[in-house]
C-alpha cells in the first residue's frame, strides 16, 4: 500500500473529538454566560468542578459509546482515583476545562483539551478555546490549524526578540515559588521582550504554535494539559523539551513547547528547575 | 434648567472617539493581517512605529478639523517633541497603538486608547480592543459598555480569592525589576487566585472594569495609556488610585485600579513603590 492511499485509522476518533470539544465548549460557555453571572463569586469554584465533572462525563460517555475498546485519562477520573497511565492501548488524554482559574473569574481563556495517544505517541489533538470560539486541531504528520487555517511557528531565532509565555501556576511552596521567580526573572533579563501567560497550558501552547510567543514552559502542569497541545505545537513546526532539556516526559508534569531548538536551549539555560509529583506515580500499583 | 435636560455638551466629542477608534482599528487589524504575515519578524518594530504614526496622525486631523479649539496629547506626538501638559482646555488624551509589544509578535491584545478631559477632569474613554473587536466606552456619570453591555466590577472582597493582573513593563533597570518582582511575589503569596497580564495596559484596566479581575496595577504606564480606561473603571464602579495609595496622578506614571477600594488598599501594602520620569516633566520649560 502507498502511504499516500493508506487509511487513516484515526480520522475518525478525531473527527470526533472535534464534535465533542465543540459540543464541550458550549456547555463551558453556557455556565459562565448564564450560571456564573446570577450566582456570587464564592460559589463559583463548586460551578466549575460541576462543570469539569459534566464534560468529562459527556465526552468519557461518548467516547466508550464509539469506541469501546478505548482507554481514557481525564482530570476528574483520576482527581476520583482511577489510575493515570498511558498503556500501549488507544487512549484519549482529557481536560474537560483547561483554565479552571480563569473560568471562576469569566478571565476570558478557557478550553477543553483532547489528546490521543496509540502505542504511548500522541497522534492527534484537539484544543477548543471556547469563549474566544478558536478551535486548534492537528493530526500526526498532517499540519496544525486554527479553525481551519494552517498554524506555523515564528522564526525567530533571537532570544532577545522573543516573547516567552509562562505562569506563575497554584503552587505556593517558598522553595518552588523561589525558583520560579528566579527562572522568570532571568529570562526576563536576557533581555526578551515580553514575558506573558494567559493561565491556561493549552492556549498558551496554541499560541506558541500561531507564532504569536516563541516559547512556553511550567512545571507543575498535568498529562491532560498539555497532550493536546503538544501535537499541535510539533504540527506547526514546533519542539517539545523537558525544562531540562531532552526529551519531554508528558507524565512528568514539565513542559517546554518552543519555536525552534535554538529558543528552547536558551530557555533551558535560565530555567532553575524543580520535580513535581509524577502523574503516574500511581501506575505501578494500579496496574 | 433640570440636570435631566442638560444637554451633554462633549457627547459629539465621544461619538466621533468612536468612530476614529474603529476607523483606527481596522488600520491596525489589517497591518497585522496583512503586513505583519508577508515580513521578516526583524522588520516588524519599523511597522508598529509606522502604524503608530499614521494612526495618531488620523486621529489629529480628523479631531483638530472637526474641533479646532480642542488640545492633544498623543504618544507619537509627545515621541516627536511636543508638549504633554493638561491644560484646562478641552483635550484629547491619545495611544494609537497601546500594547505594542503585542502587535510585534501579533498577540492578541493590541488597543486604541482615547481619552478626555476638560478642565483636567476626565469626561469620557473610549478602549477598543481592536484583535478581539471589544469596543469599551465610556462617559462621566454614565455608566461603563463594552459592545454596548453595560460593565461591572467584580463585587469580591477577599484579596485571597482575587486575580491581580499587572505586567513586567519594558523596564530592565536591576533596581526597578526588583521591586516589580518583589511585589508581584509578596501579591501572589498573599495569597491570590493568580496573576495575570494581556501586555496592555488599557485593555488590563477594561478587564478590571469587565469584573474578569479584581485589580491592575503598574508603574511605568503613561498617561495616553491609561486616561480613557479610567473614566471606563470608575464608570463600572471601580476605584482608582496611586500605587501608594491616595489619588491617581495621571501624568505619575502610576496607577492602580481596583474593584473597590478593600481589595486596592490591600494591594497597596504590598506594592514596593519607586518613581518614574513624569509625563510633564518638561512641561514647565514648554508652558
Amino acid at each position: 500500500l502507498h502511504k499516500g492511499t493508506m487509511p487513516d485509522l484515526w480520522q475518525d476518533a478525531m473527527d470526533h473529538a472535534v464534535t465533542l470539544a465543540r459540543k464541550a465548549g458550549e456547555i463551558v460557555k453556557d455556565a459562565l454566560q448564564n450560571d456564573l453571572k446570577i450566582m456570587c463569586k464564592s460559589s463559583s469554584v463548586d460551578l466549575v468542578t460541576k462543570t469539569d465533572q459534566n464534560v468529562e462525563q459527556l465526552i468519557i460517555t461518548s467516547v466508550k459509546e464509539k469506541f469501546p475498546e478505548h482507554s481514557f485519562i481525564g482530570e476528574e477520573s483520576v482527581a476520583a482515583g482511577e489510575p493515570c497511565v498511558l498503556t500501549e492501548n488507544p487512549t484519549w488524554i482529557v481536560d474537560p476545562v483547561d483554565g479552571t482559574t480563569n473560568f471562576v473569574h469569566g478571565y476570558p481563556f478557557v478550553a477543553i483539551s483532547i489528546g490521543f495517544a496509540v502505542n504511548k505517541m500522541l497522534e492527534f489533538g484537539v484544543v477548543y478555546s471556547c469563549i474566544e470560539d478558536k478551535m486548534y486541531t492537528a493530526r500526526k504528520e498532517k499540519g496544525a490549524f486554527c479553525n481551519g487555517q494552517p498554524l506555523q511557528v515564528s522564526d525567530q531565532k533571537e532570544i532577545n526578540q522573543s516573547i516567552i509565555a509562562t505562569e506563575f501556576g497554584s503552587n505556593r511552596d517558598p522553595d518552588a515559588v523561589d525558583k520560579i521567580f528566579s527562572s522568570m526573572r532571568k529570562i526576563l533579563c536576557l533581555p526578551v521582550h515580553g514575558i506573558r501567560g494567559v493561565g491556561s497550558a493549552a492556549i498558551n501552547m496554541c499560541l506558541v504554535a500561531s507564532g504569536c510567543v516563541e516559547a512556553y514552559y511550567e512545571i507543575g502542569i498535568h498529562c491532560w494539559d498539555v497532550a493536546a497541545a503538544a501535537v499541535i505545537v510539533s504540527e506547526a513546526g514546533g519542539v517539545l523539551m523537558d525544562v531540562e532539556g531532552g526529551p519531554m516526559d508528558l507524565m512528568s508534569r514539565r513542559v517546554l513547547a518552543a519555536n525552534n531548538n535554538i529558543i528552547g536551549e536558551r530557555i533551558v539555560k535560565e530555567i532553575e528547575a524543580f520535580s513535581a509529583v509524577r502523574d503516574d506515580h500511581n501506575a505501578g500499583a494500579q496496574q
